[in-house]
């Protein structure tokens, strides 16, 4: 395996100075990778071990998804203790149950019945079985526990790494036009103390778009495959008339915060944090994506949060996450980065 | 009452030239405003009186709503003969009840029992009791009446009439640094027939941002109210902690499409055109608004859409139409509109 390949990628691609602007911003968040480079593909864990009260959106039509019915706000367990995120579409969906495994070797869970925890790990694959030579290579249950074992609450690595190692965008007028995007993260720390951050594994149909200025940062380039050629525009001309094929798309995010939030107020803040996901990303939730959001909250901050604060910067640093996945993507053969076409 | 005042508005906001791009472009539709000015407050009637399919996704967390669960995808009726728009939050649904009245008077509506058609004309209502001195006027069943006999297929008057005649912005640091808005039109023409047309009555909590450019363009005004403040920097500083107050807020949307779509494709258009909210507003979809938009399918372009398509369009001309209701505005005692800070 490839153990030696991704933490290489990972050293290249994490901030190297400052505060930890990341997932793991928030306390008791933990992220590992661990990237199949061979095709490439991969899977990232994000453990909350001491419990997150969760939520989650989905809004694209076509997700791979598993144990999000349980986070329905009626629905009886209050708290998540980690979340899987694979590439690999529904057959990446084994890698929740390394993380499964790793959790409960520890004997962390819901306390279900007298010492039996049933380790609660909502998880969502994306699609990326198009990119490299060999679908079959996907992530596995193993993939899963080994990034379970990489987990840690260092700044997250970021790029070509974990379930964005295979994370495609652009892909509006076929692969042929596509660029390499990736796993990104991003957090805002308030002055009062509060922590939103975000983890974003970004394989858009759609371009990645960067809200504070209007312009594409990655996504569909032209026919002769040297520039960008502005998937708003191709759509409103008439010229892309399936924005969004299938088979080759779906992008998903964590969102974590310190604030203290019931189980249907993280559901809220994962709907609002879909906001970033339109404002990055031109189209998102299509029918050919399964754009998923989980929300966690540790409540290590006491006192009652204003929700659409956490769900506004919620969406905030989803947006910047996007950015920096699509920044912080390196090329791989068919596909170029955006730090290739500066 | 104030029709003159209203048909005065209406002309001095109407595009002069060109084919029409709002709502209307869609054949098959028609749309008419009531304005009471003097609060002001008012109504708008969208009807599609050979019935279009609809769906609906309410979005905000605080909505005023009518019939909008028998849009759910399982239920029995597939068509919609109207849509409701008005001011004056839970009271002003009532507008409702007079557009079903014009529609009972000719007939129209869904076939529920021998001779018996029951117009079937979901609502909402945005609340803009906060503005102007009197609460206690709000729109009224006569008010949807004389809305819907205003009906017409010509280029919808925008501004502020009808349902955005109390429509107000960036509320963020509340309603002394707020700004006029009101409603807005937007359409695409594709070369190949699909036709795509928003309208919007713009109400929110957050700034009216232009995604192309990403700048600010109705919003929080600074503290002596003579330049806009950025929401976006006052939410991320930290200088906001309550960016969506309750009482004050809600965007209300309509697409509509000639495409053929079944009511569960006209849900998925709904959903994909908040992202247009999501664009054009920062923020939204908060616990303070009840933002809601209905889609429209009024099928006369035979064949199979893409939905996706169909979508993505919708989400960029609810964008392009909540520029336009910014735009469009004019100023009111209190609030001024996006052309008095040129």
């Amino acid at each position: 395996m490839s153990a030696a390949g991704a933490s290489l990628v990972a050293t290249q691609t994490t901030r190297a100075q400052g505060p930890n602007l990341t997932l793991t911003a928030v306390p008791g968040v933990k992220v590992g990778h661990y990237t199949l480079t061979e095709r490439p593909t991969g899977c990232t864990a994000v453990l909350v071990e001491s419990g997150a009260t969760a939520g989650v959106d989905v809004r694209g039509a076509a997700p791979a998804s598993a144990e999000t019915d349980l986070l329905k706000p009626v629905n009886l367990v209050q708290q998540v203790f980690a979340i899987s995120l694979s590439g690999g579409s529904a057959f990446g969906l084994d890698a929740r149950s390394g993380i499964v495994r790793y959790l409960d070797e520890k004997n962390v869970g819901f306390k279900a019945y007298g010492s039996i925890n049933v380790p609660i790990v909502p998880a969502a694959s994306l699609i990326d079985l198009n990119v490299g030579s060999n679908p079959k290579i996907r992530p596995t249950a193993d993939c899963g526990y080994r990034a379970a074992q990489a987990a840690s609450t260092a700044a997250v690595p970021e790029g070509n790494v974990g379930a964005g190692a295979g994370a495609t965008v652009g892909k509006s007028a076929g692969s042929s036009r596509a660029m390499k995007a990736g796993i990104g993260s991003a957090a805002v720390r308030m002055p009062d103390g509060l922590i939103v951050s975000a983890l974003v594994a970004v394989n858009a149909a759609g371009d990645v778009i960067d809200p504070a200025t209007g312009k594409v940062v990655a996504g569909v380039r032209t026919e002769n495959g040297r520039t960008l050629a502005d998937a708003r525009v191709l759509l409103t001309s008439g010229a892309l008339k399936q924005p969004a094929r299938l088979g080759e798309n779906t992008t998903l995010g964590v969102v974590a915060t310190n604030a203290t939030l019931t189980k249907t107020q993280a559901t809220k803040v994962a709907e609002m944090a879909h906001d970033g996901f339109a404002r990055a990303l031109y189209p998102s939730h299509t029918m050919g994506d399964g754009d998923t959001i989980f929300a966690l909250a540790t409540g290590t901050q006491p006192g009652t949060a204003d929700v659409s604060r956490v769900g506004a910067l919620a969406a905030q640093v989803v947006a910047d996450a996007i950015l920096r996945a699509a920044r912080q993507a390196t090329s791989i053969p068919g596909y170029p980065a955006a730090r290739d076409l500066r």
